[in-house]
């Protein structure tokens, strides 16, 4: 039995965070991971993704650029040198982050971790060993994977999960992606730049179905002139193989739809079936994701971070409740665990961000709820980027901004400055203060902002 | 005698911005303006040369990318449609500026301004007839103009402006540039993008003499990779058309380097030569710069605003500048003019942003000055661009924020961020309080100032 001041199940970016914090504080941590550290997010999730849309974002330029004939040619991605590079850089990161922690005195534990008691806890090692840990302090920090239905389960070959299609060493001519949420709108930019037809079918009534519906809509119209069909309010009933090892996906209207691979991208669920949550003395929902209080506390010794308590499914707002529950530990912090406006992206090249609520959120909490929205055609680096299409929105309730959300080219970049001007109510005479410089996309937000104040004033 | 509630002497940023706000507010104004509306900035500066950087942006990630092999294909910028389409935007909105100002009920007068007294302006039109305005208001906005020096004259031909050579209809196999500051690097880039080979010739010891050194030698790094000769501490002794119709740079050393186009871009002189500066009651400095105090008044019933003063010679400084001076007159603003801290940005493949002071400036000021640096070799976004180079540099002074900057790629898009940052002076615990966006660009923001905070603690 090895002893520790805290032992942290899972190595993604909420376990890594509290880690860190941790160790740099001089405490005896345990850090345990069954599979690579940087866990979904850097192996299988944001890090990839990002380096593979990053490769076609200059085929999203010039298919902008060319549509007015400014730039024209003949361009090819190398995919096995992409994969390569994606590889390489997310192993090399790997590595360094293993060795950070090393240094921090982190103890890196490989294997799978299951609860013997609300402080001891079995980590069994691939081949068979297993050593026991103990600790008066455990966070969950375990994660998420792909969701899975009846009949809609990845195969690993032709209907894959996201993990298993940034596997693919082929990129398929046709793919039917079921989900239309982050993952699946990024995958759908990427596979487009890569010549293949995609079809996207969501449950919801809109595509970003995240995002309120000016967005989604927004996005569909991007989409469907890049050739995607969006198929929205649909109830996949099979997505799984034919016999002509085709994927073929059944709706409950009866329509079917086949094509080269299909993609689950339709929900995450919790990594907690093999935890023995009774023999820790934690509470799972109905879903399976672990139930916390407002301090993020799972029992009176355990706290549960990041995707595994279902709150939010970001890679940042774990990290977030990682230092949170470790400045906990450390006594730095007694209050309730505040997120803040969290924000959030879809990346490529039409891109969403949003940070705070949506106008649909505003309007459940009830209270007086306006808009206030600039369109980015009058943009100048909106125009000079070949993309004047999309808007900033400003959801305000009770005259104050509770969300700012934007769709448009490279949107993504006004995510902190959206997070600070929400944070700091930034309106009024308070914009008058300080410069925003020209030209910028930055502009368009502060506008947006300014929209509703001068409205207010007629 | 026609009689306005305010005259404005140019329709450039400054002048719009004040004109915007005092018609608004019911006020009869005057816009007087000798050239296009919208002044340099819109036709002759910022934004055309956005439009070129964004059609040569795609060329700028696949240069990037193709080093790794990633990307490959031919691709090339059909000159003739870009400036089209640059026409086209800039006359376009051109157009919408001159339609919203007029239904704002402000008189757009064309013609050159010359002062008769403290408040009576001529103004002579194109065909030799004139008319007299008068005000007890009057904003000189008459901005600024390609600084000409003895054999350093641009003739139209060989030798070039920033104005002339956005009108060039055929790109030079090669070109000579004095003047490394933001002119001369950002067309730099474009026209390394459109093949021409490019030589920078400037006075200071190094390029961006507005910034830093560390930040200078960066972009010298990167330009010189890209092939691009960088002289810097050199002396022009004169730059002109030799026997052959090409440009030809002599330096005070003796070495002649000769180019098929010379540009000049080696600072900005005030247009007050004809404004009959005695006349108004205003005085110029030895620069021809019009002398103002802390409110901008440059007489008892004047104002100066943008480049003209000379204080900062930035588009969106004269708009900030402007609303300022148009508050003053609605007796909305009562204290001296405040400038914040100014946000600066280098445009294209390799971006430069600042706000506030530079390492050089805090120095100079005094205090206990010291730097917190990240590098942008592990942000997953640097790397997804494929252009990790550059860093995120925040200058303390006594426990202060009081300048960001930033060199790499899309660093542009970290501006109003940084300013906000600064302003609130987000550092220590006050960074705990919100969630950073991953993965992001802005992750190496705010990883510069918890650098400091990190080291500060040890």
């Amino acid at each position: 039995m090895q002893k520790f001041d805290v032992i942290i199940i899972g190595a993604g970016p909420g376990g890594v965070a509290a880690a860190r914090l941790l160790g740099r504080a001089g405490k005896n941590v345990a850090l345990v991971e069954n599979r690579e550290w940087g866990g979904t997010c850097l192996n299988r999730g944001c890090v990839p993704t990002k380096l593979l849309l990053g490769a076609v974002a200059p085929l999203g330029l010039m298919e902008n650029l060319s549509r007015g004939r400014i730039i024209e040619g003949t361009e090819k991605v190398n995919f096995d040198l992409l994969r390569e590079r994606v590889h390489m850089f997310v192993s090399g990161t790997r590595k360094a982050l293993a060795l950070e922690l090393i240094n921090l005195g982190v103890h890196l534990i490989r294997g799978q971790a299951q609860c013997l008691g609300p402080t001891t806890i079995a980590v069994e090692s691939g081949d068979g060993g297993a050593r026991k840990l103990e600790s008066e302090n455990i966070i969950f920090a375990c994660g998420s994977r792909t969701s899975t239905y009846p009949n809609l389960v990845p195969d690993g070959h032709v209907i894959l999960g996201s993990t298993t299609i940034l596997e693919q060493e082929v990129i398929p001519a046709s793919l039917i992606i079921c989900g239309g949420g982050t993952i699946g709108i990024e995958l759908t930019d990427f596979f487009l730049h890569m010549g293949t037809k995609v079809t996207i079918a969501e449950a919801a009534p809109q595509i970003c179905p995240t995002e309120d519906s000016d967005i989604g809509m927004q996005m569909r119209l991007y989409l469907e002139r890049r050739g995607v069909v969006c198929m929205t309010g649909v109830r996949a009933v099979s997505l799984a193989a034919d016999e002509n090892g085709q994927a073929r996906l059944t709706l409950a209207n009866g329509d079917v739809h086949t094509a080269e691979k299909g993609l689950i991208a339709s929900g995450r669920m919790p990594n907690t079936s093999t935890l023995d949550a009774d023999a820790a003395g934690i509470a799972l929902n109905r879903r399976g994701f672990i139930t916390t209080d407002y301090f993020l506390r799972s029992s009176p010794n355990s706290w549960a971070i990041g995707d595994v308590n279902g709150k939010i499914l970001l890679a940042h707002a774990a990290a977030h409740q990682g230092e949170y529950v470790a400045r906990t530990i450390l006594g730095q912090e007694k209050g309730p665990y505040v997120p803040g406006p969290c924000p959030s992206c879809f990346h490529g090249s039409q891109e969403i961000m949003r940070v705070g609520m949506t106008e649909r959120e505003a309007v459940a909490l009830g209270g007086e709820v306006y808009i206030s929205k600039v369109h980015f055609a009058s943009n100048v680096m909106a125009q000079a980027a070949g993309n004047p299409y999309g808007f900033v929105k400003v959801v305000w309730r009770n005259d104050d901004i509770v969300g700012i959300a934007a769709i448009g080219a490279n949107v993504s970049q006004l995510t902190l400055s959206a997070q600070l001007l929400l944070i700091g109510q930034y309106q009024g005479e308070k914009l008058d203060t300080f410069m925003v410089a020209h030209p910028t996309l930055d502009e368009a937000l502060v506008a947006a902002i300014r929209a509703r104040r001068v409205a207010s004033k007629d």
